[in-house]
């Protein structure tokens, strides 16, 4: 028999198949990877992007020309524009907008055949200190309401260009994701009085099952609602509403757990496509009681069909326990895991 | 500059490309096909299914043996089951219940070169009346809350056989996506006295624009808050929020719709993958006035990522006015669109 299984904070049942789950040999990869003739991510190829936003560089480098470690730019076919007026108006029953926002890549590397994995512990944190200081930098801009960190890797999950990178989205309305998220986590705050996080958090570490790894300030778990096989979040154990405060100790144990979560998925799944997203709190000036930010990554194993299109509910066909007992009990070689 | 528009309903938000749209050619698609040696679904191997549920057969033929037009059978890999108790209950934070439900699979044809567009309309029709059938009997089991028809057509959009069929799962729990656009629905019809969809289809109706095709009782067109390109929905023109009680003459009309559509999909994309849902009302002893089934059609052209996941919001490239220009357009045989 399936179990039904309900996610606290937004009422979202998933299905687990508990009885005949599909172990991590049990799924097909699509592994086809874009041609990368001139790869406009590569060094010397710095015209190819348009002009740096941000960048790590050698000291007496100049700016959009060699010598950086990692770049952020506007992303060239961008979604959402800064420049122009939002315009919020009706049209009959709709509501809509022009598309304001912003919509940048952070080009993690020079090197074009690292993937995120492969970064050192100082590249990664890097990389999570860029995304604090665009995060930062943005909320100058008063029509921005959210903003979201994410990550593409492999064809099969969206990523168009095979240079590792990783994108940040801001929005000019706080997504329906996040404010569901957080309706429900106010609710459990209200009748319980805890962030349903860190009570989630504390259960997860006396269950010990789902656990995949931790350290000093983070953890990493498959969440017990799960909605994909081998689904992983990696949450700081402290109480913290806003990645973009986090301070940079916090930032070393997130590289590192990061680095090691990701060198266990690449091993288990033989280096399988995957998205990760940044959920943390929109933008305003308060730290929040009851949402507590996160990072979630799901490797693109299954094809989302008509089934969770209609109700909302995943099938999930590897429970939590299995997924995190592979990830946990591979034997990682420590230089490629932690220390690098 | 992009468009944000949003559902009046749900409340979501999509970004559609309106500068640079994505047209139909633009797409790639995988058209690779499951192997199918042997197949469940062909007449002669019944015994390789569960026992039939329900059929259309010859006079005279004999349950689970030749002579069927329209086989349905409990699901031989189910995700929940008919048998056995719900068991709600507390796992800390957390709730689990059984998995208890019914998942059937529909055979639309004992023909297995036949896609569901080749489908005569008598025997669109059939497929049809069988999902009203075994929706009507489901209700006498009271612990089920809801019941989802839908089609994975095309191994992209997750059909591990290529024998045209379709498939309905009923659930103890009304699922999240049908309570979320009930909630919207009845905010809208407290605040205009109106169901939000019959406005919506008058509005569609009169603008035309995003019109595909319509007849006496349905309309097919792709919505204004498309979340994917060339999304397509079927809606009856009069108000009716549960399809399982839908009239013969509505059938006909909405098969002969349906098989215009499916017909124009498959020339606009060169045959696409595609997913199919009939979102209708939960199981209930009434009507309601603010909620109105409709048939949601996805075809499967693009790979939903991070952004997605992270925000529930959609990057849509191609813009539902485009969508429907071109599936409208099409010069479509009379003999393969509607007499057959």
């Amino acid at each position: 028999m399936s179990e039904l299984r309900r996610d606290p904070i937004t009422g979202r049942w998933n299905i687990v198949n508990v009885d005949e789950p599909l172990g991590p040999d049990d799924f097909e990869i699509e592994r086809q990877r874009p041609a990368s003739a001139s790869c406009p991510f590569c060094p010397g190829n710095e015209r190819m992007t348009p002009p740096e936003i941000y960048a790590a560089r050698r000291p007496g480098s100049r700016p959009n020309d060699a010598g950086w470690q990692l770049r952020v730019v506007a992303n060239k076919f961008p979604a959402l524009r800064i420049e122009g007026e939002l315009a919020r108006r009706g049209l009959g029953v709709f509501d809509l907008c022009n598309g304001i926002g912003a919509h940048e890549v952070f080009i993690e590397t020079p090197d074009h055949d690292k993937q995120m994995a492969d970064l050192s512990l100082g590249e990664l944190e890097q990389v999570f200190e860029a995304y604090k200081s665009r995060s930062l930098d943005l909320r100058g801009d008063r029509r921005l309401k959210y903003t979201l960190l994410f990550k593409n890797y492999g064809l099969a999950a969206g990523a168009s260009l095979e240079h590792t990178h990783s994108q940040l989205i801001a929005l000019p309305i706080v997504p329906k994701r996040v404010s569901e998220l957080l309706k429900g986590a106010e609710r459990y705050f209200e009748f319980r009085g805890r962030c349903p996080f860190c009570d989630m958090i504390q259960q997860e570490l006396q269950e010990e099952q789902r656990i995949i790894a931790e350290n000093k300030g983070f953890v990493a778990c498959c969440p017990y609602v799960s909605s994909f096989p081998f689904e992983t979040w990696i949450l700081p154990k402290t109480h913290h509403s806003d990645f973009a405060l986090s301070d940079p100790e916090s930032v070393r144990d997130l590289a590192r757990l990061t680095k090691e979560v990701l060198t266990r998925l690449r091993m288990a799944l033989t280096d399988p496509p995957y998205n990760f997203v940044i959920n943390t709190a929109p933008i305003e000036p308060r730290e929040r009681d009851e949402f507590h930010w996160h990072l979630e990554l799901i490797p693109k194993l299954t094809n989302v069909a008509g089934f969770e299109w209609g109700t909302g509910f995943y099938i999930n066909p590897t429970p939590p326990e299995l997924a995190a007992r592979v990830l946990r009990q591979l034997a990682v070689p420590a230089a490629s895991a932690v220390v690098s």
